[in-house]
């Protein structure tokens, strides 16, 4: 915050008397571009008592549309109108006070980068990688402690910050390039001034700076430049609903209703369903959309229109600024319903093919379903959300796995959960995942059962939707006896110079753990070139004597998979299958190049196979 | 059988030769109403070789408008248009070969009662008490055994027949009155001609005949009339899916694609998932349509049009000869698809506020929600339905009452399940139930507890939709360690002479028993009465410390129910409820009548309450 502060009064140049009657503190965002889609952009500018001055500009191509106060005399917006045409440049904004000019601040237009507007954003395609940043590696040991910020590093304390960084992240590239990763989601990097408990990133103090302990903006954009070498995507977690309590804005509130229930503390009942429920109540709608996570998050409203602009022109600022292929927009549904619709139809009118995936924790598919764009409501919601995490799934094929075979466990519940596509608008779009930074690990939640991960690993990688995988994974990290956060987010071994086990160079690895990241980088690097996952038709069959069988398929290409969850190996009757199968005959182990005849398909015990049928 | 086909060979007047070379054995329905919505009427002929045969008649107003034939020369399907001014009356259809009558069938159109067109269906207002006939009085021993039955009765068998029959029902009309019941719905009473195991009834064998051991059409249709003198309407049990391998197509079938997968037993999946899977299979679809429930029970194949309609007609026949108010359909979902769409529309046509109830087992709504008519669906499906059972209510309410008050466990349960809601085209017309015929007794499902039985008694008796009760369960019957079908359809205690125990008249009922039989008297004498409850929108609020709230209201009365599971008394913080509440001030114990201020309303440990407000 400090360092915002001083740059910007450095810039401001003060007119008049060496004794500075106004300043801008701030003023968001700092640049923008030319020929963006939208016309119309609000610059949120803050300084003591600045909404006293008039704002002017002069600049081709430029329009000062309108000038709005709130009640805090300290903030301006500044509603500009940019022209289809218009050319990239510097210009001052000139603050007046009648004829006089008490200050001058320059602005830019910047040039867009070719087929920015148009960039791919991520799909069935890709495999996304989600890391925190702080457990990852740490790759610039000298911002582990920042000055200014209060929290330092401290790696005995497992909800302290550990030193992992962007730099960490940009070393390994080649690694997470080989083993088969084409996105990654990073969880949160924007500033979090806060004085401790910093590590996770999800209490913003400053949506325009990247954390001086992770790097910085321009890091963060090497990182999605390096990446984009190496053909792998950068999505952004952006936080909608909330701030954190050591945000500039807490100082000095740019209006009174900035902020859910007049400032003040009040939980969330996390109770999403009165959003939907046509029994629900006020009440319990306000108080699940303008409750607070906890104390420290203080809860946007996003139904002051300066606010909710501000929030879409940052994400969008960061889709331009650092070339993102998308956003995982954290805790969908709580921020204001409305702000939502108008969010996402924003973005995707700058960037129709971008990224961007909404966390609804709920396993039911209904609700999730809701927000995704395409689907068929029972109400007239609009929503442009091309994807949602799919968390029904995930207890699904956690509980399939885990559970016996009986009339309503087991394999059953994952072809149950499947069979529920028809709620959504866009299942083959939504985002598919064993585990995430906040739920136990998968190898855990499988009982550190080595042949249970290797299913759900090909399940994952195989069924409908858009894969993410959790940092370590692929090492079977877990988190055996505990549900605490900071072991659940434990440092990637190998990140950290003098870690005993290193990932990535593999050394001192356990037997079980080079086994699984071998398969993993196996089943992840075949899976990027088999078209067939991305593109194709997913047909499945009900699960019968502890056996799923399902297909990728299209006109060319029959890819099948089979999960025996049996003690002993299986061969199949594929006759049921003929309507897929056709006049196809030979099957073909993708991970192995084993080749079966399919009238006498053996699967083994307590597996998961796929074969390319010829 | 044996009997039908006496009198239909005595009904048939042979021509020629004493030698009679054709006989009618059925011919259904064997007479019909004037004045009827759908102009059409097909006949099902069935003798040895009548397809040779040509129908002829002469009535104002009957038209012969075609003649079809099957596979199987021993059917005729006779197809009538009945003018809309069709007087009522008798004539005889000649069946001729070339001039020569061969046979000659007397024929009834019967006039309808007034009003039957628009008779009322059940709905909100109403409350359904489920009888298994078998099993409630035995009110004429003298049918027990009947020849031409196989199976007789014998009280000692789980799954025998105990002698229950109609007649015991209207002897108990007064009782069933008295406890404020205003809707019968009886297991089928159809003949059941099977060796074994058919007092259940699900296994028909003459779709026009009620089962001589339960009594005769005529008897029938007098507990609907009793039943109507005591303002309480008749639901007849509708079985579309199958019929009892001992009905009398069998022998003879109308069409060689009468029955299922060629007329083999093939398991049905069970896996309804299947009709609305977008990744589902032909093979698992057919599977689970087509498939049988068990070996003695052939599955119907609707897609044959004559079978199609001849359920139709059945239903409408039943309706209209017996007075009934609603139809309860079994096994909803299994038979084809879009037969379902012809027959519920087909019906709502003929009568437009029938009450129409079908059972789709699931817990997972929006496959409940698919069937009714209204809902808001993913595809371009048609159905009439009026109403469902709500399984996936049932179970929450016994999971939220038994399971501890967690995140995502407890009172909450409930709440989800109602907010889902908005998946259902009418929620209000859904029918609640603690149990049914097919899973344990509430009681036992609450695990023998006094207070979790009334606070569910409130809850199904207050909630949105048409409660169902079991028979029985007003004395708590419970069916401890045991989940088989014959023990949880126990005899009503009563039923019998010389039984022990008798819930008719109180004699012996243990005190727990006596207390909860006036307790549901008292409730739903209460509910009779309750307009608000029939009528009034529900309104609730997500639960918080172990207690749920909702309200009944319209514009002049609001009624509010609290459960309260805590083992302490509760004082409410009302004020989280004043949208509803507004200015009222007082609330009065409907059972009670005790009143105290609404804004320190105190509620007992462990109990539910309804209070009047005012």
């Amino acid at each position: 915050m400090m360092n915002n502060l001083l740059r910007f009064i450095g810039l401001c140049l003060v007119s008049g008397s060496v004794l500075a009657q106004y300043q801008v503190q701030h003023l968001e965002p700092a640049f923008w571009w030319a020929g963006m889609q939208h016309p119309h952009l609000q610059l949120m500018v803050h300084g003591p008592n600045i909404s006293q001055l008039q704002p002017a500009l002069d600049h081709p191509g430029v329009v000062l549309a309108g000038v709005q106060r709130t009640d805090n005399p300290n903030y301006l917006f500044v509603d500009l109108t940019l022209a289809p045409d218009v050319r990239p440049g510097q210009f001052d904004i000139r603050f007046m006070q009648g004829d006089k000019v008490q200050l001058s601040y320059p602005y830019e237009l910047r040039a867009r980068l070719p087929g920015s507007a148009s960039r791919a954003g991520f799909d069935q395609s890709d495999v996304i990688y989600l890391i925190t940043p702080d457990r990852f590696a740490n790759g610039d040991p000298a911002n582990d402690e920042v000055d200014g910020m209060v929290e330092g590093g401290n790696r005995n304390l497992a909800g302290g910050r550990h030193g992992g960084d962007i730099q960490g992240i940009i070393q390994h590239l080649d690694y997470l390039q080989d083993l088969g990763i084409t996105q990654l989601w990073l969880n949160p990097v924007l500033e979090n001034a806060m004085d401790s408990y910093s590590y996770h990133g999800y209490s913003t103090t400053d949506y325009y700076q990247v954390d001086p302990r992770y790097g910085s903006n321009h890091l963060y954009r090497e990182l999605a430049q390096q990446a984009g070498e190496r053909e792998m995507g950068l999505i952004k977690d952006i936080i909608l609903n909330h701030i954190g309590s050591g945000h500039w804005w807490m100082q000095d509130m740019p209006a009174s209703d900035w902020i859910n229930f007049d400032g003040q503390f009040v939980e969330t009942t996390h109770r999403r369903e009165a959003l939907h429920d046509p029994h629900g109540t006020q009440w319990d709608r306000r108080h699940f959309t303008d409750g607070w996570f906890v104390r420290s998050m203080p809860d946007l409203n996003q139904r002051n229109p300066f606010l909710a602009n501000y929030l879409i022109q940052n994400s969008i600022w960061w889709v331009e600024y650092a070339g993102l292929s998308g956003l995982r927009l954290d805790t969908y549904s709580y921020p204001d319903k409305d702000f939502l619709s108008q969010y996402t139809q924003r973005l995707m009118q700058e960037y129709p093919n971008l990224g961007m995936v909404g966390e609804e924790w709920s396993l039911n598919p209904a609700i999730v379903a809701y927000w995704q764009r395409d689907t068929k409501r029972h109400d007239d919601y609009q929503s442009a959300l091309p994807s949602l995490f799919d968390f029904p799934l995930q207890a699904a094929v956690v509980n399939g796995l885990n559970n016996a075979e009986t009339w309503g466990t087991g394999l059953r519940e994952i072809y149950q959960a499947l069979a529920n596509d028809f709620l959504y608008g866009h299942p083959y779009e939504l985002v598919v995942m064993p585990d995430n930074h906040d739920m136990s690990r998968i190898y855990t939640q499988l009982g550190h059962d080595p042949a249970l991960f290797r299913m759900a690993m090909v399940l994952f990688a195989t069924t409908r939707g858009i894969p993410q995988f959790f940092y370590g994974f692929e090492v079977l990290m877990a988190n055996p006896g505990s549900e605490d956060h900071g072991v659940i987010r434990s440092d990637f071994p190998g990140g950290w110079p003098g870690d005993p086990l290193n990932a990535f160079s593999g050394e001192n690895l356990s037997d079980e753990q080079a086994e699984a990241q071998a398969f993993v980088r196996r089943l992840l690097n075949w899976r990027k070139g088999a078209e067939v996952v991305h593109k194709g038709k997913l047909t499945h069959y009900a699960p019968i004597d502890g056996t799923y069988v399902y297909f990728r398929h299209d006109v060319k290409r029959v890819v099948m998979v089979v999960l025996n969850k049996n003690d002993q190996s299986i061969t199949l009757p594929t006759e049921r299958f003929k309507d897929v199968t056709a006049t196809l005959s030979q099957a073909v182990d993708v991970l192995t190049g084993e080749r079966q005849r399919l009238a006498e398909l053996t699967v083994p015990a307590r597996s998961a196979r796929i074969y390319a049928l010829h």
